[in-house]
């Protein structure tokens, strides 16, 4: 057993039972996103977390055990993801890339923006001409030192 | 001449004058964001704009001409971006992309969010901690319709 | 269970029983090309069209609710295809990509033809000196947006 | 001087003359599609068709030369592209593909829609929603033969 | 069950029993050129040919059915084949590849050498310095034509 | 100057001059297919056949110099050649390269056949559904050897 | 002009005049690493910093202001290293990556260590059985928040 | 059987019963790096070794047998590692691998670090501002020889 | 059943058994070079060799009969390969490729080293500094002809 | 000017004077194999051998300071090789690495072949039936270590 089998039980039972993400995020306490990238084999649950998803999934205690195991991260099969909605997030990166790093630099200087001290907010945008996805990035911006 | 020359000429002249991207974009008119991507040929100029850019960086009329051209684009030189920055985007897609495609189903069903009908906020979030990037992405939702 | 082992086993069971994929569109209501793309494991049905799947290839409640959910999409094995009537598709995209953009921006400028909102037809049309495959495509034009 | 540096020549003297490819396409008395495709180098021109272009772009006599020897096609840059108009038919190539591949084998049997015995006509479809890109492509089928 | 596992049974089959491609081809009664690239999952049985095939190699009847299956071609394993043997051909085309495009060129203009309506023959050149494989390739020529 | 500038000047001397390759043959004394690939960069030529070379292109005698220099081989700019002529015959490595194993092996056991003791010939073959390309390949057997 | 003019400005001028990384450091007042990391166009200069480099190398005031913006990162022209000396390092990673992860997780929980918040220090270790090469890195270890 | 069963079936086994690396290491009296690469699949253990890890793994005598083999390495799954934490690592190579290499250069001449005879020591280094991994690579240099 | 599942029969078998690749040479009465290679699926056994081959590692009559069978070839499985040792050939060929090439013509001419008509031999060479690996390659000259 | 400028200098100086790399060797006073490597720029020449150097092939001053310079090795254009004779090599590595690998570890145990303390010696080995190449590899063998 490892993480991915863990990661393939929890997607086939939620199909299966038919939960929302949104509902698991409520019964772990934690925002849909961190949740979502928990289920998905991309992030750690504490001791809690684990015995709580055990029970929304159907989880052994093995099982659980695995959840709070590190995972060796990356959740796309292929260097650019042929999957149309996530692939639009590749052509931002590539389209906007150096925008994007132009535009924090002059802000802050040289450094990167943080994915790991990170958070993410997806919602719905309500728009006559047809809604739109919102979706609000925040990560630490960490200074390249000098020594 | 083509617009890649273009926009080596207008990196090597903001480099030289030391204006910043947020200067131009009030001199356009427009986002300093879509103006940056438009400085970096990723977009297209109409006409008041490429001549409000000539002002600018010192760009002939041929120059003019190319802005107003729509580019072929994709700002990046390798599929796996090397710089650092950017990478981490790079790695947003890779750990997240999962989950973002997981939510976005779940909230509007089958489709995509648009990179095309599409905007983007960068600004500066001031925290005790260290000061944070914050991005705003909003793009249209895009139904597949079935036929 | 996952979409990929339902495609598989629908596709056996078409060869099985040998069904076309017009006929099982007739059964679903909709075109033979969106039908063909949702048994292939890239569309979502909904759940009449999973319960008439269900029927047509003798699949399970579990196996249906595998149907309505949205898929990781992209159904070929290698990026640039071998199978030579695909990669015929991917020459016309390699020899006219650069012509399909001149004269898709010469007519709406800068945006794109979406993939989304978008139709196919596949037809055969007689000719004498050999019959030949008729494609239609119609995908909405989304111009970039200032901002 | 070869091929590549006359159909840079080509686009740069359309940028600066201001021309449409359809008013070059009747200059030459061709398609659009047909005429964008040899001044991207991707066709071959007879003698009447080179002097033709000849004089609408300024060519010397050298330089049309070159348009009358079969070129090495293809006009993109990477294996997967990074434009978005472009990659849009990747991505419709990525997930039609095998439903392409099926209804075609589905009408005719086991062989492949000729990519050169091709034509494609690009045109505007007017649509209350928004105007629809309409392209048409027509292509030989051929079939594989036994022996 | 699908194609690839009729592949994989066939050559089995065939190591187990121990018969020849060229005996195969004999109880098909095609070339064994063309037999042995439907044995190994590359071209399309008609009904006659998927029972021969299947006594000669013990295939029951659903296994026969996918041998009437348009599979999806491509037989290798890597872009650039690792096998000596293969390998070699790979760079006859890396070598001589311009050579063969410059003289099909030379004596019929633009177009292809169709590998489509395609036939091959090996056979052995019996030679004092040393038997040599000797490869008769036949494709027709298509040209491209202008529209 | 290295062997590009020199294969680059050839090319642009041939279309200006507007010789075939069956005539530089005739002065070379070879066949069309060797002196081809001698003139792309791809063969090594002696000191008469560069003279003669350099006579039919005018080539300068530091020029001829690099004809009789073994050249760094691989005439092709990608792995997977975009160039539809030549693809197709990567198509036919892929789509015959296990059948064309299998039969080499099954005629002369194991080993390859040789593509550099080799030969090839390109003919027309006046065909009433269409001419054909005749492409013979001849290369000598080489048997691995134990030891 | 651009950064990567002035990298190869500063090591041609490197070569030219036979100074070491270690005096640059000297004169720029930071450790070599940096300063090697600096000159080969990977991190970015404040004023002063760029001054004595200009004097160091002998860099117009043009080439000075490059030094202080901020360059696209990534010193290898390849994905997997073909420089022994460098390879090696890519080996370590490929070889003690996951120990690496395992020992990291082990002491600190989910999260990484920072290659921004980062120093390095190579110095040599006096061996008798043959010097060795001492490298210490220190980064700052930024835990995965949960939100 | 083989090493790689043997290895997912250590990670499992810790996983269950919850023991450390660092304990692991104290029972084959080894470092914990060296210990953990060992257990990951990528070192070879003595009989001693083996018999300790199969105690504490509960392994097989076949089990521990397969660690005495010296196996193929390389413990990850992408030329470019996907997890961010050993990204990290591979960042710092592209970043600062061509300083690492002019260091190096200058201090010991021509040649390579050892990734042979090789040692790393990873610790926790206190820090107020947040505590921060401390690596210390040690490999021996090795000059290229002329001959 | 196919080779591959015969090679990893016999490299478990060794390492239940304890044998060498020596003592299996011994048996077959071929070098070890050879033999080890046949062992790991590169060459082909005649009748006896398979037999022997047999009784040395436990195999049946089927198993046998796959050692018989001409392989498809190629024993790493990436491009670049990931362990050390066999790396450092791929390293030798990069680094040393072109002084091959070289000194290998200016002694032989336009032609290759045969890979087919080739013998190895590996040994160890005492030396008081530390023993080395020794390996002699010796392959047939074959020149490129002219035709 | 670079490294590389100096390596294409002296290969031009090379053709255009027609001396042998065995000639330049013994000016250097070493082995051709060292000699021809460093002239391609893969090894560094100390003061007297740059000197020497300088006068076979009129390098200037500056010139010769690079070939004191340890160069950034690797000398092939693409991570598989292109040309037959390299290709031969890289094949051997393909088909013989894991041969190679089983005989050095069953004769030294873990560890490998060193590419660094390491020499080559290329010779012609005349055969009555064609003469043969015989290289001999000789690298010091480094054992890993425990620590």
């Amino acid at each position: 057993m490892n993480r991915n089998d863990v990661t393939e039980k929890i997607i086939a039972a939620k199909v299966s039972k038919g939960i929302t993400w949104e509902e698991v995020a409520r019964r772990i306490g934690q925002s849909k996103e961190w949740t979502t990238a928990l289920c998905l084999g991309q992030m750690t649950a504490n001791a809690e977390q684990a015995r709580a998803l055990g029970e929304v999934f159907g989880l052994g205690e093995e099982e659980q055990k695995w959840l709070k195991v590190v995972p060796y991260k990356g959740s796309l099969p292929t260097e650019v993801p042929t999957d149309p909605l996530i692939y639009r997030w590749y052509e931002i990166v590539n389209v906007y890339g150096s925008t994007i790093k132009e535009l924090i630099h002059e802000e802050f200087g040289d450094g990167i923006m943080s994915a790991i001290d990170f958070s993410m907010d997806i919602t719905r945008e309500p728009d006559p001409k047809g809604d739109r996805v919102k979706v609000v990035l925040s990560g630490k911006f960490l200074p390249y030192k000098t020594y």
